[in-house]
């Protein structure tokens, strides 16, 4: 894992807000990776500051949110979305002149109205979103790795001073990931068909699953692998950052999720009326983006991530 | 992989109709596992006689259906379920008296319709269906341990020898299988929820996805790693097999379909209205489904099947 280190590093000092998954994740590979000379952990719970002074992987465990923000020159918000406007409030007047506040939100249109406000205008404001992340949550679910070969997505304000946006380029670059730069809109919308309303789906079947009454729920446990599962994983991701999610993303989800139904009403009819030729041109026409997404190398061709096998499991018809 | 040979095998001459992923798999772990003492593959395609014969995993490779079921002890269909009755009446008046039938289509009633008026009144038939499978499809596509520690089904008719439904039975357990027996009805209506409806959200979902305008189909690919990536998956599956699994299983699928639809739009509602709290109690409620599943050892709780790392990667927000 021993990468290209930055030397210098890219920050001085580095405070992390909120130290769950990705914000354990960006301190390791910090640390790791020599990206800020001090890693500064600050968060809201007792419980998490005491298990992050456990786990040992930032420098500095701050008492409070306005302590771990003096003197850093860059702070990123890594609170659920629906968090980030009261943590701004909080930390905004005790910013050092200069600085740069980024988050890792996965929503960008509403935290930079929620944020931006909080900032005075010697502090720079580069909103930032590693595509990133597994279903598990917590400081203890963190690694290094997280970003290696991601996308990270910034959505700066325009006449934003372009050194900040470099600096929070070169840290996300140095994290491992592959940035990419567009507006805040954009984002939100490509978010919502890409993340977004998968799992809203996935929740949704999961829900429908529990809840029924011809077939039991060890049932459903039991015959998992016929594709179920998948949906699963998506579904036990962490409740509060998700409800944020869609809570704060609200019209471009609600647009993709109007075209998704209109497209399963269309689906749904074909079946109805033994459209097979329907559905069969659908069904060969998906296995082209399947192709895409392996040629560009966000994913393996293998069948099933490395399942195979006694321990392991398949999906199935 | 030297498990529990069988000795003596399970049946003497085993006819495979079919080799596409299940088919070779079945060919593989019963050559492998000496589960037959004769493995005969017939397939009506010139091209995948010639690669298996090429592949090697079988002991004949027969010139047409009629004479790779000449004198099998066991004969199993592994074709699209919309081609079992067609095969079903080209083979019946050629089986051997006292040999069994069966398949492995993911849909039974409809199979067992479209199969039993072929069969004479001497030759037993015992439905099957491996809940077990890749996206992949074709005779290079199998392996002998896709069905480890998965869940094979039988739907044997009412009155139905015994011993038939044993021989089955233990050709399942010695492939590795554990095996569940159910009536068609009550099959089709577990898989319609646990793979059926799943797999055709996905298809919709990547269909949505590929038809949209303000988001690029390279964008779709690019930030896939949110969630959107896992559905890709499972909507490259081999599009003539699902296309006559929503056929043969209109009822069912339409009927989950249906309480899918439901859930969805009060899921939609309360979004649109702002209800965090009905968003959170389903995002938790979700979760226990998996840790089921995980307990029941149909899935590991590794985060993301192995992806991690650089080469690999990870599902996100």
């Amino acid at each position: 894992m021993a990468e290209a280190i930055a030397n210098p590093p890219v920050v001085e000092r580095l405070a992390i807000i909120g130290l769950g998954l990705i914000g354990s994740s960006i301190a390791r590979v910090a640390r790791e990776r020599g990206l800020a000379r001090t890693v500064v952990a600050g968060d809201g719970s007792d419980a998490v500051r005491q298990r992050v002074s456990e786990l040992g992987f930032a420098d500095v465990v701050a008492p409070d949110l306005v302590s771990a923000v003096k003197d850093a020159d860059l702070v990123i918000l890594c609170v659920p979305v629906g968090a980030m406007g009261a943590v701004a409030a909080e930390i905004g007047p005790h910013l050092k002149p200069g600085s740069i506040v980024s988050d890792v939100g996965s929503v960008k249109g509403s935290v930079v109205a929620a944020v931006q406000p909080h900032l005075a205008a010697g502090v720079h404001f580069v909103p930032a979103h590693p595509v990133a992340g597994t279903e598990h949550s917590g400081p203890d679910a963190g690694f290094s790795e997280l970003f290696i070969n991601r996308w990270c997505i910034l959505t700066p304000p325009e006449g934003q001073a372009l050194e900040a946006v470099a600096t929070v380029q070169a840290f996300w670059a140095g994290a491992g990931s592959n940035v990419e730069i567009m507006t805040p809109q954009h984002h939100d919308l490509v978010l919502a068909i890409t993340s977004h309303v998968p799992h809203l789906i996935a929740y949704n079947i999961v829900g429908t699953a529990a809840d029924l009454e011809e077939v039991t729920q060890s049932e459903v446990i039991k015959f998992s692998a016929g594709g179920f599962r998948d949906f699963t994983r998506i579904a036990a991701s962490d409740p509060t950052m998700w409800r944020d999610i869609f809570l704060h993303n609200k019209e471009a989800v609600l647009e993709m999720l109007g075209r998704f139904n209109e497209d399963l009403a269309a689906l749904q009819r074909m079946i109805r009326w033994g459209d097979g030729d329907g559905l069969f041109e659908l069904f060969t026409r998906t296995r082209a983006i399947r192709r895409g997404i392996i040629q560009v190398g966000q994913e393996t061709a293998s069948p099933d991530f490395g399942r195979r096998g006694p321990a392991g499991d398949k999906p199935a018809q």
